[in-house]
Formats: structure tokens, sequence, C-alpha cells
């Protein structure tokens, strides 16, 4: 069954990252900077290029790759919490190039940014843990207080 | 012209489905179990295989297909609200390969979920039901209190 | 550095756009209507047609193209901010096709509606401005109060 937890909204912010840094690494310096411990963020923008994963179900891998243009991101979403006592930003992004044609991912360091605007809601608490999960080898969420 | 509805936000929720549960069954579960009757759900994540529909806008059917392959989930958006008195999840999905290529549409019962992180916001009130619309042949909206 | 400001939530809004309609229109008539200056919006639904662009980071040029034909939106995401002194949207679109493939954009005026459901959070405060950038050539975001 499906777990969830009741998170108290504490701020939310609109933002841009700047030009020329790694994406995902930019939202990570952000919530360090704001000890943010639990957030949700969704973001779009473009980026020079774009470094995303594909998690292999049965070997238990990312398999990398990168896209080395110019893309649009149609679309970014991810979530902050707590992976070994520190914040840890996971996000998925779509992407489309100057063709219309979209790709996508879960966002890997290595993504340039050209521009990118979010929201990013913060909450309150001692925050979700990630811890690792079983049946997929991945860190996924526990949702004991 | 188009219509909206003020909706008072009333908490919000965090979360993760169950690995192999079928994901549009799930999110519905959820909301029956927490009696959610309109809502908001942002997610992300992966599934084992997935089935979607797109909307013949002449026919009026749905036209459903299967990928069956690993897919990451880029972005899962949907919202919860009433239609024939119960609560009823509009969800639509994009996805993309281990190729990072992308799909996407509405989403149908069948699709299996590796892993699925996800935002829902609830909203207190009568809820916004969903009646038979003329010009599209699909239940849509109604905005009256 | 990123740069972000804590925004104020006001209010919520659940709510369709009409059939026919022009989709970025739309939302800027809705914008307008209710005096919205800041915001965020997410969406899914149908488009008869799509006008999107893509930024060429090179000749600082949107490159329009239409793809016409029915498309289901997988996910419009944008936000409302102000621009010459207006409410301005900006809004990227993912969309699928009849085979479930994947494009994508920077939504441009000549998208029609054929259904379309959204959500719109609108934040208090005097706005967030767009002025010109010199390293993208975008009218992008400044923060200051």
């Amino acid at each position: 069954m499906a777990t969830m937890k009741r998170v108290k909204p504490r701020e939310v912010f609109m933002g841009r990252l700047s030009y020329g840094g790694d994406l995902l690494e930019e939202i990570s310096n952000l919530c360090l900077k704001e000890n943010i411990q639990l957030g949700w963020i969704e973001a779009l923008g473009a980026v020079k290029r774009v470094r995303i994963a594909f998690y292999n179900q049965e070997t238990h891998e990312y398999e990398f790759f990168v896209k080395n243009e110019p893309l649009e991101i149609t679309k970014l979403a991810g979530n902050v919490s707590l992976k070994d006592g520190h914040p840890f930003i996971h996000a998925h992004i779509t992407l489309a190039d100057k063709a219309g044609n979209a790709y996508g991912g879960h966002l890997a360091p290595g993504a340039v940014i050209f521009a990118c605007e979010f929201r990013l809601e913060v909450f309150d608490g001692q925050g979700i843990k990630r811890d690792f999960d079983e049946a997929t080898a991945l860190p996924l969420w526990t949702m004991k207080d």
C-alpha cells in the first residue's frame, strides 16, 4: 500500500537559476544555503546541454547519457528530502529539442543551465528520510516520524 | 471563456506509491481512503510498464496502448474531483525510455509502479463535479457551487 | 548564484479553459481579469493544434513551429510575472500524439484548446519583474523588491 505523510507548508519561493551553472548543483546549493530539508520544486527553462540517467530496473544501476545541444526544459519536477542526514534533491526532467522532439529522465549532474525559473515549496518538520529499499535497490522514502 | 473556482487548501501530503501496484489505482485508493474529493497531484518515478490513452477528438473515444518496458516517469500530473458522486482521478503522464525518448498521454489503468514519489494537495469544500460536455463528449468540470 | 524570493500565497484556483480558445491567450486573459500579477500554473488537457517555439541560444531568436493535429497536453507549466508593467505568462508545454510520442517547447500564441484543466496559484505582493538579461537576451526575472 502507498504511504504518505501530511507535511506543513512553511514558505514558497520563486526564483531563477544562474546562466552557466550546473542545474542539479544549483538546486542543491539553494537548499543547503536556506537549510531546506523537505520541499517540492517545479521548474521550466532551457539548458545548453543535459546529462540524464535511466535507472535500469534489472541491473539496478543508473545508465547515464548526455545530449550535448541546447534544449528547452519543458518540465523539471523534484523534491528535497534527507539522505544520510543531508538535504538531497531528486529530480526528473523533460526536454525538447529544436525540432520539438521530447526527451527526459532522471536529472544527473552535468546539465548546464541556460535559463531556469522555479517554484520551490518548503515544508516544516523533521523531513522525510531516504533509506535503502530492497525491491528497487533505490534510496526511497521511509515515512516514519 | 474560461471558468475557475477559488479552492481552499486543506493539507499537503508527500508520499510514495507501492512497488508493483497499479499506478492509477493506487492514487485512487489513497483518495478514497483519505476521503479526498478535491485535489491536485504532481509526481515522478518509474514504471515497469505503462498503459496510456489518446483521446480521439473526432470519434470521441479513447485509444489505449501499452508500452511494455521500464520507463522513467518524468512527470505525472493530475487532479481529484467528483464524477458520479465519487472521487475521480484524471491524470496525464510523461515518460522516458532507456534512450531518453519521451512518450505520454492520458494515464489508464494497467501501468505498473516501480517507484513513485508524489505531492498531493487537498482542498476543502464541496468539490468540483464532472459532467458531460457536449463539445468534447468528455466528463469535464462544472464550476457551479 | 541563483536568486529567489519568498512569495506569499494568496489564493489557489482550479478551473478549465474554453473549447476552441487560444491556450496562451486564455491564460493571459484570466490573469488580466483577476488582476493576477504573480503566480504559478500547472495544467493538463488536450489541444486541436499547437504552436510552440524553441529559443535559439545562438541567434537569440525564437523559432516557431506548428503541429497541426490533436495532441494530449501531458504537462503545461508556467508562471505569471510583470513585463513592461503588465501581467505576462511564460509557459512551457509537453504534448503527446496519437502514437504516444512526446513533443514540447515554449508555448506560443496559436495553440487551440480542446480541453484544459489547471491549478493556478496566486501570490501577493509587488510581483516579480522581467528585465532584459544580457547573457541570454531574454526578459528574465529580477528579484529586487
